[in-house]
């Protein structure tokens, strides 16, 4: 236990765009763990969007990071020590918290990873939050069924890879939007999407090329005029997944309608019997943890389930590539390599 | 058989709010019903707004009525002819099509009418379409728990006030919304909501003293300022049941969003897990007439339902009737007694 702790502190609230002042960046003395606690020193951080939202005050799922507190994330590493008989120095295991070097948290909230399925840093991404998250949106309001239409915005990002390839081995047609031409071709070439439409590009003819028959379960990541578009060709009976609206995370994070840019007009829902729901994974949580990897497995082990990371160097780093992940400057599941 | 037929015919389809020159009236001979067919004289008209829709060209749910057709609706009356031999002259159902005295219609499609439950009249109201439709949206949709609080607008409306009654009936708190203090006073000292807002006057500050700790359930009937002062209302997990939005009917019709005002950000509906849903009641239509009919006979027989009619004498103020339905003239169910 020589190492000390290295730790991402919130600073102060940013307004709009974070900046790198709104972090510090502090060494601390490594935590000891409590009574079934166990201590994991962090190899990869996980730094997803939710994360814009806790920087702020305003009133939301989950209670904000304080001024001066280390900023909430989740890594995966190794046991140090334990206090919990399941885990012994040595394990690998996800589930640690905070945007730092070093944690003590319950063995309870502890998964173990078993690298012979997959490499430690997959357990923060396909087979982490944002893997169970597009299972659990698919699963309780997508519910796509084969030959159905189904759009994935953000499709080459940490949630949308999945929800395309689990709509793919469900039987679906699948279409992702992703911005620019390189992120495209992965999505298609890679992910094995029947289409993938560059938003930097004016999305509508694009749209009716792909979705000719319109759109049955649109799993919305992003908002703005991504959502614009896609939402009149919506099919009678289609399903809306409110998964995130990141295009507007630094205009109004947490707030509900002030300074943030209206929405469709409902009007359609009644007529074509829409379904838009919203949904945060923690809500059913890792219960379902089970349920997803028993669908995951064979996937990843038949290679039917592919994925990309966008692996930051340093701790020191973090900041500025959750910055760019807001811009969406990410290509593939971004986390950072904690040295 | 002595009686014509007197039909109210779609003439031109109205742009905007429509005219009594949209509407023709003619005389015409009585139909002959065919094998299956009944005969029946309206002795009853329902009007309701689904049938501005209907008036378009634009692609909705149904088709739309054609120039010089009988405009569709619904009617109730008896019996004068029968090829089905389920009825017999004289019966009295409910289930007869269009704006017109008489109609030979299947069989099949008609309902009987038990008046020692309620007048003829009621089986188009609280006992017919309108009625089916609260509870189907209320069954599938808003699924209110004791306890919660309920949101009901145009609440004095043939919906609304089946809505209202129901969500009481099932232990929840339930906030009308309609226009003035008349109707206002009916919906709480009659139908026994809660409370009643007047949206003659400014909402905001009248749903936050009526439901100071927001909206579980929104029953949507009319859209635009009424929608845009609870949307920001509704809690975590709230459920907005997309009924209609008689607001726009007359701006755009069936159309997507062309001329239509824009809606909320959508934003709120991830992070409070929202479900924003739309519905037609004639998707899973009269097969779940009977599981209604056995929560309001009891409801009905302890006069713990109760409802308001609204009849305008004689076909030919079907017309007049019905633009002032969608001006929100009415107060209660519109229907036109049939001469």
């Amino acid at each position: 236990m020589n190492e000390t702790n290295l730790q991402v502190r919130l600073r102060r609230r940013p307004e709009g765009e974070p900046g790198p002042e709104d972090f510090e960046i502090a060494e601390a003395p490594p935590p000891v763990p409590g009574p079934g606690e166990v201590l994991v020193r962090a190899r990869f951080l996980s730094l997803d969007p939710y994360m814009r939202g806790r920087m702020s005050a305003a009133k939301s799922y989950a209670k904000p990071v304080e001024i001066g507190e280390v900023m909430e994330g989740e890594t995966a590493g190794e046991v140090l020590a334990s206090n919990d008989p399941r885990f012994a120095p040595g394990d690998l295991v996800a589930g640690g918290r905070g945007w730092q070097r070093l944690c003590a948290v319950e063995g309870a909230r502890l998964r173990r990873v078993d690298t012979a399925l997959a490499p430690l840093s997959a357990w923060l991404g396909v087979l982490g939050m944002p893997g169970l998250t597009a299972w659990v949106g698919l699963e309780d309001i997508g519910q796509p069924k084969p030959g159905e239409t189904v759009v994935v915005s953000a499709a080459s990002g940490a949630v949308g890879q999945v929800v395309g390839q689990l709509a793919k081995a469900r039987g679906c047609r699948v279409v992702g939007i992703a911005g620019g031409p390189a992120k495209c071709a992965f999505v298609t070439g890679e992910l094995g999407f029947d289409a993938c439409l560059d938003h930097r590009q004016p999305l509508e003819a694009q749209l009716d090329a792909a979705c000719p028959e319109g759109v049955d379960v649109y799993w919305e990541n992003v908002g703005g005029p991504v959502q614009a578009a896609v939402f009149p060709r919506l099919r009678d009976f289609g399903r809306m997944v409110m998964c995130g609206m990141i295009a507007q995370y630094n205009i109004a994070p947490g707030a509900d309608a002030a300074g943030a840019p209206p929405g469709p007009n409902l009007g359609p829902v009644v007529r074509k019997r829409l379904r838009i729901q919203g949904f945060i994974v923690s809500d059913t949580g890792w219960a379902r943890y089970p349920a997803f990897l028993e669908e995951m497995r064979p996937l990843i082990a038949a290679g039917r389930m592919r994925w990309r990371e966008d692996v930051v160097e340093g701790l020191r780093n973090a900041p500025r590539a959750f910055i760019g992940l807001l811009r969406g400057e990410n290509f593939g599941k971004l986390l950072v390599r904690v040295d």
